[in-house]
């Protein structure tokens, strides 16, 4: 059994859970910049303590890398806090950043976005 | 032996671990608003393997609350991932944030700052 | 505003919200040994959707240390989980371990532990 | 790009990064069990502050169900703590439980335990 059967995606403008991944139009390789995380862009998720996105992981895989690299994660509270975060990242070459998010409810979903250097 | 006595705090003009609370003028009542939180703000961190910010927690004391209400926890990726954030929040009442800051080599630092309605 | 002043602590056999430390009775300097951390020893807490434990924070101060060194942060999950976890961990130099638990309606507690080589 | 790619798993006894996952021989519906994970349980695996297990992630994905459900997460420190760490579970139906495990140098790792009632 892995895990990757059960990590969801879907078109985000279909889907409240996707965690849509944006970047700014330019970005160059060893300069941070702003990585925004949203579940709920375009069909907003309950934020209610029975149902709630929990929390949010940010990976990247290089092109010619091997192994994911961790960027960070970051844990919401249900009710006071909604499920989008800015995180501030460096790369060094071209890549697909992979957010994922958790529901309490249905589970682990996933997303990606290029960055081209 | 109590936690508080050891988390540090400081004016963050001099000091480089302070997290930073910035949040807009004008912020009103159940509406969510964002609040940036930053490390190194006049003088950056080091961002090594070595020497780096671990993590941030963010809480609100309400000023009629009697217990802290946890709103969110980020971990960042040393290198790769600077220490600042963006959290997305709605309180019901005046009070105040609190931030925290961990450095894996100069420990926990903290800082607050008032919501008014 | 400082967190110290809303961080609870009280006698854990009277009150459900404090973490217990437990470790073995012989511990040696640089040999890993366990930290187990129970909230609701003596008094059961509430482990529902609705009221939980949320998570421990695990440090260290050592005696000569001048900061808090942390040693771990564990997430659990309503209902499913119990607040109870062991961290297995090295030290160098006697010193207090310092636990933090935090329950979603009633904040944050701590109480600490001594280590002597 | 999806994250099961990358998620790399293998027979334990030969790779030091693979999460070992151990429970009771006998475990009933609806009684809490420790869920014990470890990383390196036959092949050490480094603890430096350059290479080491920084994080597990613990799920269930129940037999007859359609969603993973996160079960908890653990944050270690490298050096003083060890990617060891017991979780205690309550579970409702049979199913399999999902560890992973991420290694700052060699990314996601992953092993499944069957439990059944
Ligand atoms: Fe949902
Ligand atoms: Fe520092
Ligand atoms: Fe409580
Ligand atoms: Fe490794």
């Amino acid at each position: 059994m892995a895990i990757g059967e059960y990590v969801k995606s879907a078109d985000w403008k279909s889907e409240k859970h996707v965690p849509v991944i944006e970047i700014p139009d330019s970005v160059k390789p060893g300069e941070a910049f702003n990585v925004q995380i949203t579940v709920g862009k375009e069909i907003s998720h309950p934020n209610t303590i029975e149902h709630h996105i929990k929390w949010f992981d940010l990976y990247v895989m290089y092109d010619d890398g091997q192994f994911l690299i961790h960027l960070g994660h970051i844990e919401f509270t249900p009710v006071n806090t909604q499920p989008t975060a800015v995180f501030n990242v460096k790369l060094e070459k071209s890549g697909s950043l992979i957010a994922t998010s958790y529901c309490n409810i249905h589970g682990l979903w996933e997303s990606s976005k290029r960055v081209e250097f």
